[in-house]
């Protein structure tokens, strides 16, 4: 696949980012160091909380998306870096073993005025499990290169 | 501390979280898992990346600020989960064992129409460095549950 530049993205392009899942264990390790609540560490009070059993943080969804992100589009891209991201919901628990799959659809594509070697792109990021369910969203900020035969031309 | 319910969150309220860093080892291995761009795998790459230098992903800088808030406020309430997270924005790189300040801001406060043992708070949770500056900034969004008297009143 060819290097991908911000005129390579078009509002309405569907991307397919692969998909990952997370063991127990991958679970259960995140949330020690990062999200140590209950019904994140423990499968034995997970079956007590309102969950009824051991779920992913929703931090962990969120990370496990960046890494599909990272190795299927971003390596491929003139990335510059994101400022953050807009909206981000855990629609449904993730539980051990789920096949998760990625997608990046573009919203929104701007060029930017202050800076001419750089677009902006506006995206809905989803993870959806094996049922089709959407279990986490968030909007992306994405800041991507140009060509450089564009950025150049304006000089 | 006594355990803390809805209605003890006033808007307006400061809740320091204490404080917390991610040495070069930590920030390495969090990304070589869920973010793998050079700048924040590899110092030597790094150097020649528009950071200079090794800097942690923005989802760790949320992930480290998610402990601090687990282990200083979340783990002493009565606390009923988050449907997710609004304008995260990773303001200024985080760097190998800077010293990073937890705190969070009450902004609204919303007792639940559909759940009567439920409220809503809103708030703006910040990761603040040595120098004072904010590096990570998201708006919270917490279910947590009433006081049982009020509750029960209710019924």
């Amino acid at each position: 696949m060819p290097t991908r530049y911000f005129e390579d993205f078009q509002v309405g392009d569907v991307i397919n980012l692969g998909s990952t899942s997370a063991s127990a264990e991958e679970i259960i390790a995140f949330a020690k160091q990062y999200d140590p609540q209950p019904f994140h560490v423990d499968p034995e009070q997970a079956k007590h909380s309102a969950f009824g059993t051991l779920v992913a943080s929703g931090w962990h969804s969120s990370a496990l998306f960046m890494r599909l992100l990272v190795d299927n589009l971003l390596n491929d891209t003139i990335s510059m870096g994101s400022p953050g991201v807009d909206e981000v919901r855990w629609r449904r628990p993730v539980h051990p073993d789920e096949r998760l799959q990625g997608r990046l659809t573009v919203l929104e594509s701007t060029a930017s005025k202050s800076r001419p070697n750089m677009g902006v792109i506006r995206s809905l990021c989803e993870l959806v499990n094996q049922e089709g369910e959407i279990v986490m969203s968030l909007k992306g900020l994405h800041f991507f290169g140009r060509r450089p035969e564009f950025f150049q031309s304006r000089e």
